[in-house]
């Protein structure tokens, strides 16, 4: 890279680097799913809100079919159509890992896929919201940190010490 | 940009899309700062956590200073030393609301002096977390993230509705 001053428009972050800022963030939250008791992960949330099972199942729901959609437009798992997000947790936390860990693969197995021009393009995610693949690949992340931020809330008020926000290896 | 397979490397994402991004959830969380009742705003906590107020003092603390050090190397706000980690929260509202624009205006003006090659670059933030500088910024916004969701439990839990998550305008 040449050493000059900035242009706004000129790209400076990689692919790869998204990949991997995504899936720190996700190792993350996994943690977080096995801080919690078994039972409270199911049933406990403060001030009406989802439990942290129910908040994982949208990230499963929507990273998995997500990541096929940045890459290809359509915003489903091939042949999962099971895979979305209306999808119940299921009743282990041991199953709710394996729906975790699969998402993991699916990420990293589709992402080369995403071309560079890909990233500017615009695409209705889901078929309902408009935007470009980098905000839509930013609102995964992002919703992610949010709702595992509440996770977070809950665990303080259970008693329990989560893991450290920078501990993402 | 050339309509071929993406190199893992290749740049994809502009300084601008980065910036547009960070400003983007500051705009959300000044949103929430201003979904709390003034008094919660400074008091209310759950499970022995910091009150909202505490927590965007560290956002405030960490981004205006960070921000020239993303830039610069140098982790401090130019005559500013006041504007860091331990600043406690001031005592109205409206103050906050203004340590969190000067925040956002100085995070517009220096943000155009990050070189391509410096996000890239390895640095040690406020001189004790190595990472490059893409990380860094990474952190900032997503520490942001992180906590706001914490605020939206507390709204919640005093039944009060937060702005939508996507609501960032």
């Amino acid at each position: 890279m040449k050493n000059e001053t900035l242009s706004a428009e000129q790209p400076v972050l990689s692919s790869e680097t998204l990949l991997s800022h995504w899936q720190e963030h996700r190792r993350l939250t996994r943690k977080v799913i096995l801080a919690f008791p078994e039972d409270k992960l199911f049933t406990y949330s403060i001030g009406g809100m989802r439990t942290f099972a129910q908040l994982a199942m949208e990230m499963i729901g929507m990273c998995m079919p997500g990541v096929y959609g940045l890459a290809t437009g359509k915003w489903a798992v091939p042949n999962r159509p099971e895979v979305n997000f209306n999808m119940a947790p299921p009743a282990t936390r041991a199953e709710l890992l394996k729906l975790w860990d699969e998402t993991t693969e699916a990420i990293n197995n589709v992402w080369p896929q995403i071309t560079a021009e890909r990233f500017l393009e615009t695409d209705k995610a889901f078929g309902m919201y408009e935007g470009t693949i980098s905000w839509h690949h930013f609102y995964f992340i992002d919703n992610e940190i949010h709702h595992r931020g509440q996770g977070y809330v809950y665990l303080r008020s259970l008693g329990i010490e989560p893991p450290a926000f920078w501990d993402r290896f």
